[in-house]
């Protein structure tokens, strides 16, 4: 079942004017695509990713174990979005740090890295960059825009911005706007970020070092929130870290606590602190900020006094709204928000709520149910 | 209606041992009293202090503004604990900055602060020290242990270490043990604590400096699960800070963003700010370390393999248990496990889950359902 794909670049030399104000000369984007464009260019599908994932969706990179597109489980030959039907397009945002321009990049201005100069891009920002992507594949129309959380905010927007460009709206897990507490969390995960001393106000690069303990404490913050307590409790619990000789028969009563406060005692901490090691040795701290204020800004009914439904009246897709029933970071009344203004506007809409029990997260795990409703859905598109 | 009151200090020099094997070898609490003991001892009301408390619950410091206790609205003359009738005492615990022995007093043993080498305490060693004080405060038996929070697990230790010297037990927005969740959020909160270049491995008192960086996040993130989302949704929403110039009759639709990714924009980020930079102007680092972690340590079904109820037959006092509809940090079903067990054993348990907005910040506000219930349960004592 696997099959292999390159990342492709894409250079864009017309400048592309910000929401911010600002406007950057010239730009390139990271994009993969699977599968093939038919003849009348028909059956081209738009992947738009979230915070923390990029362009390569799916397949795998010739000679990289374990180098398997992060939606891997929705989308290949066979696979619920069948890339022997259509062809589906990754393509990694503006300001990221796994090759579209971003703050790792030289700012044509100073030729140095852009670093906290880069621009603050906006769910908008990127839509209108990914358009031009499309139009330059030749695409007109895409039959389907689909991503979850942050991915589902994009196809909001491309829904919006440009209605007669898209056939189908896939929205999973996402919401119109973030509430006060996912702002806070974003927040105290910047805040981590920015008073690291390693930070030097964005410009690390310069320095040789990266705010580690900043990304850390980030992606620490972060994985909580994927998580629905009951997963956590199920998969953790209070499950002390196993220690060399203390046998698996041990019974819970037998286990000793280490009575430290900076060891390792329960295997969430374990859990945690490596999945916050893995990610500051990969990510880039700039782009963890600009991407998470990305999420902050976007807030399509803001231009409209907060009415969701006049936002949305432009919109000419069909969608799919799906939601997961414990995912308490973008909870499935956020989701109904969406589906109530579309059918307050007379568009078609499905919206499945998922009875899953893996929080935020399972938009991306292989569960048979979620998996069945996207496989139908693209079935009789 | 106010009062005023004093700290006392209580000096004890017979060695406390401690539940992960060291112990004091002398120590002091602070602690308060508000209204008389009678004659027969017989109506003193001990209460238990959560995170980030002390001993001060009620009055206030003569000659000192806004130096009322921290449950003022519960305790008092008046008051559902109404201090005409009862004795009621605030006692600091043993690892806080507040004024009872902790890593900020002088190691007898190396002539320097604690620091991090304050043994690890656990609830049970703090009910320990307790049970000290109220001897010698002449209390044989206790009318009452109160607490919200940790405190209710301290009254839950008191219940079921020195059974025949409660009479009642009122436990409040807390749990028989923390979830892994709730451990997820101390851990990730200690770890910005720890890894902050100003902890100097918990010996920052000699290098003059103080991790508030670390601090600063660790109280961020606690005070987002102290709130409802609901309620930080109609508190802070996503109202953007006003600056100047930015006039109050501005429309939401006419504020602009400020694109930044390190400025205040939103009110929640600038109401956590503004915690997290009071905290760290107040609180001891070390502190926050064992706290966090005498919250992680307490789990009194441990020793029976997990069955509460067996871990709960001991118990003799009559029970009130008190959670909050929207507390998400110790849900009612937390409370419900207590309930449970109190009735697998036949015990004499009143339950109330109260419908407030507040989340788990609800047992330290001004709810008048709340207050009705202690009031009418005291009444009856």
């Amino acid at each position: 079942m696997s099959f292999y794909v390159q990342t492709q670049i894409m250079q864009f030399a017309q400048a592309l004017p910000l929401e911010c104000g600002a406007s950057l000369a010239s730009y390139e984007l990271a994009y993969e695509t699977y599968g093939q464009l038919n003849e009348s260019k028909s059956n081209a599908v738009l992947i738009c990713h979230a915070l923390n994932a990029s362009h390569h969706v799916a397949g795998q990179y010739r000679g990289q174990n374990n180098s398997e597109g992060w939606w891997s489980n929705m989308i290949g030959p066979g696979k619920p979005v069948d890339t022997n039907r259509f062809f589906v397009i990754g393509v990694n945002n503006l300001g990221s740090c796994f090759g579209s321009t971003g703050p790792v990049h030289i700012n044509p201005a100073t030729q140095k890295p852009y670093g906290a100069d880069f621009p603050v891009v906006t769910v908008e920002d990127w839509v209108d960059a990914q358009e031009r992507l499309v139009t330059r594949l030749g695409i007109e129309k895409l039959l389907a825009v689909m991503g979850g959380s942050l991915g589902g905010m994009q196809v909001l927007a491309w829904s919006m911005r440009y209605p007669k460009r898209v056939r189908h709206a896939i929205v999973i897990a996402s919401a119109p706007n973030l509430t006060a507490e996912n702002i806070a969390f974003n927040e105290v995960a910047r805040r981590a970020i920015v008073t690291d001393p390693d930070f030097h106000g964005g410009h690390y690069y310069e320095h040789g070092v990266v705010p580690k303990r900043g990304l850390r404490i980030a992606r620490m913050i972060g994985h909580i929130t994927y998580l629905s307590d009951d997963v956590m409790n199920t998969r953790f619990g209070r499950q002390l870290r196993r220690v060399a000789g203390n046998l698996e028969s041990d019974s819970l009563a037998e286990q000793n606590y280490l009575y430290s406060t900076q060891e390792v005692e329960f295997q969430i901490e374990s859990y945690l602190r490596h999945q916050g090691d893995k990610f500051a040795e990969y990510f880039d701290a700039n782009t963890y900020l600009l991407i998470t204020r990305a999420l902050d800004y976007f807030d399509p009914a803001k231009a409209f006094e907060g009415r969701l439904s006049q936002a949305m009246a432009c919109i000419e897709a069909k969608f799919l709204v799906i939601s997961f029933t414990t995912d308490w970071r973008f909870s499935p009344s956020r989701s109904q928000e969406l589906v109530k203004a579309l059918l307050d506007n007379h568009r078609q809409v499905s919206y499945v709520n998922i009875d899953a029990p893996h929080g935020h997260d399972a938009f991306l795990l292989e569960d048979p149910q979620y998996l069945s409703v996207v496989r139908s859905y693209f079935k009789h598109l």
